[in-house]
């Protein structure tokens, strides 16, 4: 049929044209993965090993709300929320508080890439990974970084603080308060006091500790803290927390060079978190569903108040080391006091491969719990009992799983 | 009643003393935030903005699915459909392929920080924000960035790249082929070789195009690519995709210097993505939920398939197109063939704040509609149709809401 054309359909028929020829040409090379065919499913699983936790029922339940804009107001009023979660969480004022989208690493980065810059001294306390991992981060940059390492296991006294600062005379410390992978807790009564007399910030890690056992950013004078979501607020991964002195924001607000990255670059991070007082502006955009799941963590932990968690967590945790011990099992660290009440770490039973522990546990119970981490692998195994997982059931759920583990498990192959 | 003590419970009262005494020493300087007393609950909006888009129903259920470990096999399944799925979307056959555990800028970090060392010659075309951000990163990072720069509308022919390169000879240039600020699709065929024959890789933006405009990254000689989870995906934002060729992997690997960040070393990242052969181990803990959305977001884009999505995103973009000529609206980009079918801009109208448009819409009907962005702020509305949102219906409603608003909002104001 033969018809005049008008104008607007020429226009039609040339752009069905172009589109014709462009599908020929962009024909697949790579066909669709028959995996992915199916629906995803997990099964369910008792985490105790250090971390991720399982996910608090109200939680999950905040995971599939439908996704709002990370510009709307409302937005705005949540993540203000979680500001206010944060400050309690850590017991600080500090309005440079904020949640940073990423793992318990990137608020790491966050920190030094801030507050570092190439050539500062940076002294770092080892006894485990994560100091190894905070000196590593420090090298990257080009900081001067000056390692004090013990085995893991120790953890640093004020005195060798002390030496430490006085004879590198850094601008950073960094300790951890939960050592994760010896099962440390580092007292921090004191250190900031000390570091503020040497004119040095203190930088700490909280990821495996915060909410399991006190800590008062303000009143320890702690400049720079942090921690992450899947550990004792049983939200699930992808956010962190931090918050900022002022004598850390002064620092950073009087750096001479960029920070190398943008997307953890803390004058912006300031801006959208409501922290600077300006109007806030695009930056990147915020895991904005993990952030529902951290809201909604950081309230359950408020309903339950802080002393009363840390409470639970220290009473659960000196009931598994009762029990575990009359198991015959040795606690890896020594001191009572000194015993990381979140996540027990056990020397591995002579005669016994870990590995074959740590699988028997896994494939009979469905219950996680690992070997050591870094300098500490081999030595240990670990359970953690992370906020709502931290019960008495649990213990007696793992306990029981152990002793048949125990049973089973193949003897004097080392 | 006295009794004598055995040294168990002599032990046992020390401890319960000690905890006495710390308690004191802990009371909160911080009460609890009345604004986290109630439960959290947002509002449904309809999100025809650039992004984030709606997450799809199916996607939405995976992210309250509870926590596995991400050290589990369970967990190294699921990241290795992920992997499929992301070769299947680039069209490409490239072993260092994984999702990044951040926002669309985190990858590009990932990309920048791995690719370049400092001193490298950089190049950059800059059509609007996102070159704006890559020029940034690559000076935070100390390379020599030359930019190449147009008014947001306009994009990089293969003669205007050819002459950069000759000009400065750079080692990496960038392209972003859905300009989410201009709404300006970069063609990319041609220009993969063309960086070849000067030995320069391309990197390229999909953010804002990927599945919904076709890609081929092998075929366009593409030596890296990176998405985000959050526009036509419908996955929560948090994490982004990413894929190098065999050309960028040995640039990294032939590295004389580490990258400044850890959490996004590709190294590391080959290595828990399951890339370089070698036994999995830890490094961070990527965002398990968010992992489960993206497989589901990735297993509904097999289950339509590409063709069938590139196709829908373009002819829901002529219609829209075709509507808001016919409301009297001009469309900011001029050659249809250059418009990017996810995202439409619109010159705002004569006479009228685009802020009020906006506000109208948002406040009337629940539909998020944006502003410009960068140097596109002030000139455009955006309008997106991603993913499941790209339907003839959402047209109608978004189109119905822009004829009442600006039937309702001031005008001549301006
Ligand atoms: C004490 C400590 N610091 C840092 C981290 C690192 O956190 P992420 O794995 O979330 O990056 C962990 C994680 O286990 C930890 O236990
Ligand atoms: C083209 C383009 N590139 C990069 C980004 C940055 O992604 P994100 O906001 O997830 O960091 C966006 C986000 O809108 C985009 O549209």
């Amino acid at each position: 049929m033969l018809r005049v054309l008008t104008s607007s359909s020429v226009f039609l028929g040339l752009q069905v044209a172009g589109w014709v020829r462009t599908m020929a040409s962009h024909q697949l090379l790579v066909a669709p993965p028959e995996a992915l065919h199916g629906p995803l499913s997990v099964r369910s699983w008792l985490l105790l090993g250090p971390g991720p936790s399982n996910v608090a029922p109200r939680v999950l339940e905040a995971g599939r709300l439908q996704m709002i804009s990370h510009l709307h107001k409302e937005m705005y009023q949540i993540m203000d929320e979680i500001k206010q979660g944060i400050q309690y969480m850590f017991q600080t004022r500090n309005s440079l508080t904020l949640a940073v989208s990423g793992s318990g690493h990137a608020a790491l980065e966050a920190a030094l890439f801030n507050l570092l810059e190439p050539g500062d001294a940076y002294l770092v306390g080892v006894n485990g990974i994560w100091g190894q991992r905070a000196a590593e981060i420090g090298e990257r940059i080009g900081a001067r970084v000056h390692q004090m390492i013990k085995d893991p296991g120790g953890c640093f006294t004020l005195q060798e603080v002390e030496e430490g600062l006085a004879q590198h005379r850094p601008v950073l410390l960094f300790l951890t308060q939960g050592e994760s992978s010896s099962g440390v807790l580092q007292p921090l009564d004191g250190y900031g006091e000390l570091c503020h007399r040497y004119q040095c910030l203190l930088l700490v890690d909280s990821v495996a500790s915060l909410g399991g056992v006190p800590i008062h950013m303000d009143r320890q004078g702690i400049d720079v803290l942090y921690s992450g979501s899947q550990k004792v607020l049983n939200a699930p991964p992808g956010t962190s927390l931090i918050s900022f002195s002022d004598k850390a924001k002064s620092k950073i607000y009087a750096r001479k060079t960029r920070p190398f990255s943008f997307y953890l670059d803390v004058k912006w991070l300031a801006n959208i978190w409501g922290c600077d007082g300006a109007p806030r502006t695009y930056h990147h955009t915020p895991p904005v569903v993990s952030l529902y799941c951290l809201r909604e963590a950081l309230a359950l932990m408020v309903e339950e108040g802080l002393e009363s968690s840390w409470k639970r967590h220290r009473e659960t945790a000196l009931y598994l080391q009762g029990r575990l011990q009359a198991l015959g099992l040795q606690l890896f660290v020594k001191d009572p006091e000194l015993r990381l009440p979140t996540i027990t770490t056990v020397a591995v039973p002579a005669g016994y491969d870990w590995r074959d522990i740590v699988s028997y546990v896994m494939d009979h119970f469905a219950i996680e719990i690992t070997g050591g981490l870094g300098p500490s692998t081999g030595k240990v195994l670990r359970i953690g009992l992370l906020g709502c997982n931290a019960t008495r059931e649990n213990v007696d759920r793992v306990i029981h799983a152990l002793q048949e583990a125990l049973q089973h498990c193949p003897k004097g192959k080392l």
